[in-house]
């Protein structure tokens, strides 16, 4: 028996077939893939963008008249949008964190801005996602127990805060955005407990798990994972935040996890690593320039079917743009021909037997 | 009466509409675009390489290897090389010009690399374009007279021998490709009449005006393409190299010209300029911030019926390469809707009316 499920999340953009990965447009665009592949080829469900990035530029106002993010970057389906809180703790020089929220210097133009749990549910109200994410406090990885309780506790605050904001604006406004919160408590198993516990009270309807990923080794991101996710409702989607490699995808959705997101198939491939069937291969390795086959003999996706790794490592040397859009739609295509073979193993009832051939292959692997 | 006229151009990668402008894919990719888009949405019949770019990386021999240059970049229809002698005066630190040929040295590298008439013939057969074009000595522009005779008459003698080699290798191999020659002669009227007679005695299968292009002011090219066109052959092709702007092409259609290409519609996206029917529009002023109106209202490429200024001007400002790929799809896609508005009036008769029309129209333009 393993915590796999298969589900469906009603979106007011679209059902969204879980357990589902998220590919991740930053800045209001998966980089170098248009909305066109994203919807069609790809068949993406679920896109993630950025808030702390939009609020800076173009501005969360500009969106909001110009009919919202989906009408900005002309995405038919589901988005969902951070809250903002991870990227300035990560990108921001000077932050300073209050009771109150989080004061930061744009690491655009060092202007000075605040995020409070009320500002950042309207800045996403203003974008229009479909699923918005409470301000939380994010540490990195390692910290000490009294500094992870104290982001706790303002985590929890915090969402309360956000909550109680967000349900008094749906008393007076048409607002169909859902709104999750995130649970922190680095790895001390009592602070997961305990944060799970109070954000539990706010009657979400969905949960993330937040402070993975953030430095911790990767085993430790699972096991975190693994006594995060029965702490959380059962009957709500649970979201783990910014994993994961191509072939730990199975091991999560074992764990019960039904949303990912994550940087790595878009910002690998930029970088010259593209995920296969048989393992990653580095595309600017000399033994690829005349090789006339497709990155992966046995991926279906555009790019294999129609370009050799000879073409791809060529234009990888000369710098051409090309070869980061059809890297990236390679990549994003692996991470979800996954998702969509693992939910249909779930489907037949044959996901363990799917985890294990996957462990045994991974096992293999030199 | 005008020149213009329209044509078709049958090669082995099927039939040109002529008059016709080649979009430029330098190393072997329209910057930004993918085969699927240029053949599709936009309709590129045929389609500018560079022998010097691909002679250098990947090398004709591994393209060569992978089944020409068609199959390389997943092209399916026409491409046109040019001989790499343009890019050896442009971009090679040191060259050295021989009645033999061109010694340089890589703009990459800097290794030592020689094109001579017969070898950059058997580079292009190694790519496998449909046409290639005869190595030329093309000199920039001021060039004094005597200067100017030189080049002409190297590049006569060039053409002479690549036209000789071609034809030796056509004797024993199954070739399909044409070749042509290019016409030099700078702005001296008697130089370009020399050049256009003696490249005649060659029957090539059409014919290229050289040496314009570059440096000079573009009344300049107007002119001398003006005068050298009428000194070629009536029943073959007669390609001017390295034209123009949107507003130019039906002055050079007006005067005889059957094929054009140019970087500019391409370069001038990245940089953030696009084409409109109404003119030159900047994406990065900050009017355009929360413009939700297409680029040009009245253009039909999927970049205008799916995004707003507002968004192109985002993606602009954050460095996002999506905004390349959207926008050079949108200028190309105005450079070939020019075409093709242009070859319908030729076919109705309308022509004259037609460039009036958008002679009046530019005259009006601030």
């Amino acid at each position: 028996m393993t915590g796999a499920r298969a589900g469906l999340l009603h979106t007011p953009h679209g059902v969204v077939e879980t357990p589902v990965f998220m590919p991740v447009g930053t800045q209001a665009t998966v980089k170098g893939l248009r909305s066109e592949e994203l919807a069609g080829e790809l068949g993406v469900q679920l896109l993630l963008a950025n808030t702390y990035h939009l609020f800076l530029r173009p501005g969360a106002a500009v969106i909001r008249k110009l009919g919202g993010l989906h009408r900005f970057m002309s995405w038919p389906r589901a988005i969902l949008t951070d809250s903002g809180g991870f990227q300035v703790f990560s990108l921001s020089a000077l932050r300073k964190v209050t009771d109150r929220g989080v004061l930061f210097r744009s690491h655009l133009d060092g202007d000075l801005h605040e995020f409070t749990p009320e500002s950042t549910v309207d800045a996403q109200i203003a974008l229009g996602s479909d699923i918005m994410m409470a301000l939380d406090e994010c540490p990195p990885y390692p910290v000490g127990l009294e500094a992870a309780r104290e982001a706790v506790e303002r985590t929890v605050k915090w969402a309360r805060e956000a909550f109680e904001h967000y349900r008094r604006r749906r008393e007076n406004e048409e607002i169909r955005q859902a709104l999750f919160p995130i649970v922190q408590g680095s790895t001390y198993p009592d602070l997961r407990r305990r944060c799970a516990e109070e954000l539990r009270e706010l009657g979400a309807e969905g949960y993330a798990v937040g402070g993975v990923s953030v430095g911790e080794p990767r085993e430790l991101s699972l096991e975190t994972t693994e006594l995060t996710v029965p702490l959380l409702p059962e009957d709500r989607p649970r979201y783990v935040m910014g994993v994961g490699m191509p072939e730990e995808l199975p091991a999560y959705v074992a764990r019960g996890v039904d949303m990912m997101d994550c940087v790595l198939p878009t910002r690998n491939a930029r970088n010259g690593y593209l995920f296969t069937s048989q393992g990653k291969l580095v595309i600017k390795q000399a033994r690829y320039r005349d090789d006339p086959r497709p990155v992966d003999e046995s991926c279906a996706c555009s790019t294999c079917r129609r370009y050799s790794r000879a073409y791809l490592r060529h234009l990888y040397q000369a710098g051409e743009m090309l070869y980061s859009t059809l890297a990236t739609l390679h990549n994003v295509y692996r991470y979800l021909d996954i998702m969509r073979g693992i939910r249909q193993a779930i489907l037949l009832g044959k996901f363990p037997e799917y985890l294990n051939a996957v462990q045994s292959l991974s096992a293999e692997e030199p």
